[in-house]
C-alpha cells in the first residue's frame, strides 16, 4: 500500500449549470487520476459578496450566452439540460443535507448531491422543495428521515463554515477545484487539473485500488 | 470554387491575458475549419460598462487565479508569459493603428496584431509606447509613417464603432468568437468552436485552398 493520496476538492453550489456538467466529469477525474474527489458544495452567493460578481443568469448578455453554452454542451455530451424555470436557485437546503450526511457516510452524501444535480437541471426539479429532496433521498439510499439536515442548526453551521473555507482558499466561481493547493477554475479546466496531478503525483494508484466509490 | 466560406469573427481586447492564448491557435483554427479569421481588436471597458464586470487583473480573488492560470498555460505550451509590470494597459493605439492597416491589407494588419501580441505578453513591452508600436510595425512589414494611426480621427472613428458593433453582438469578453451569430467566449473554447463550424459547414475547403495568409 502506498501512502495516502491527497483528494481533490470539488467546491460547487448547486446553482451553477456548470456544477452539473463538472459532476458528469467526477468518475473521470478519479480514474485518470487515482485521487479520491472531495465534493464542497458551497454558497457563491459569499464569494460574490467579495469580487463584486453577480450570478451568471443576471448578468447582462453573459446570461443569454450561458444559456446558449450550457444547451451546446448538453448537446455534446447527449444529456437534458432543463433546469426549472426559477433557475437559479438558492440551494441551502441541498447543501445542509449533503454535509449533514457526510458526517456518517461520504458515498451517501456524494450520490445524493449527484441526484439533486440531475433532478435539478436534467429533469427541472426544484431541489429548495421538500419533495424534491425527499426524492433525492431515496435515489441516494439515505433515510428520509435525514430532510430534517435542512432546518437543523449544526448543518447550518457547517455550510456557512465551508463557504468561509472556500473564500479563504480563494474559491471564487463553481465549480473550482483545488489539488495541493492549485486552484482550476471551471469544468472546461478538468483536462488541465488531471494533467497537472498525473504529473506531479508520487502516490498514483491504478485504477482497481480506487475507492470503491 | 466553392462559394464564399463564413469567416470566424475572432474579437480581442490587447490588453487580455487570455486573447494572447487564444492568438497562438489562429493558425490551428483556419487550417481546423477551412474559414478565413477575421481579427477584431476593440475595447473590452465598453462591453465592461453594460454587464458591470471589471477587469481580471484588478478582481479580487480572480485576478490572482488568472496570473497562475497564464503561467500553467505557458507552460503547457511553452511560450514565454510576461506582460509589462503596467499590465493591463488601455490598448487604444495598436487597436487604432490595426484598424488602419486593415483598410489597405489585412494580412500585413494581422501580422502587426500578432505582433502586438507577442512583443507585449512575451517580452513584456509596453504597446501603448511609440517605439513599441514602431517595432510591431517593423516586424509586420509596414510602414513606419502608420504610427499615425494611432492619434488619426478616422482610425479613432472605426475602432469606436467596432466596439458598438461587439456590444450590438453580445460580445462580453476577450477573447470571443463569433461564427454565423454563434457565440463562443475564451480560448477553451476553440476545440468547440471548431467541432462546430466542421459540422456544419457546407461549403469546407481543404486547407490548400486557404486564403494564403
Amino acid at each position: 500500500m502506498g501512502p495516502p493520496v491527497d483528494p481533490i476538492e470539488f467546491w460547487f453550489d448547486f446553482g451553477s449549470g456548470y456544477a452539473y456538467f463538472a459532476h458528469l466529469e467526477i468518475g473521470r477525474l478519479e480514474r485518470a487520476t487515482g485521487c479520491d474527489v472531495a465534493w464542497r458544495p458551497f454558497m457563491l452567493g459569499t464569494a460574490f459578496k467579495v469580487t463584486g460578481a453577480q450570478g451568471l443568469s443576471s448578468t447582462p448578455m453573459k446570461g443569454d450566452y450561458a444559456r446558449r453554452d450550457w444547451q451546446r454542451l448538453a448537446d455534446l455530451r447527449g444529456v437534458r439540460f432543463a433546469p426549472p424555470a426559477n433557475h437559479p436557485v438558492i440551494a441551502l437546503a441541498p447543501s445542509r443535507i449533503f454535509y449533514g450526511l457526510e458526517e456518517s457516510d461520504r458515498t451517501v452524501a456524494n450520490r445524493f448531491a449527484a441526484a439533486c444535480l440531475r433532478r435539478y437541471y436534467s429533469d427541472g426539479e426544484d431541489i429548495t422543495e421538500d419533495d424534491v429532496l425527499t426524492r433525492c433521498l431515496d435515489d441516494a439510499g439515505a433515510s428520509r428521515s435525514h430532510l430534517a439536515f435542512a432546518r437543523d442548526e449544526r448543518c447550518k453551521e457547517i455550510l456557512k463554515n465551508r463557504s468561509q473555507e472556500a473564500l479563504g482558499k480563494g474559491v471564487f466561481g463553481s465549480p473550482f477545484f483545488l489539488w495541493r493547493g492549485e486552484p482550476f477554475w471551471g469544468a472546461d479546466r478538468i483536462d488541465m487539473l488531471i494533467e497537472w496531478v498525473v504529473g506531479r503525483s508520487d502516490a498514483k494508484r491504478l485504477p482497481d485500488e480506487g475507492s470503491g466509490r
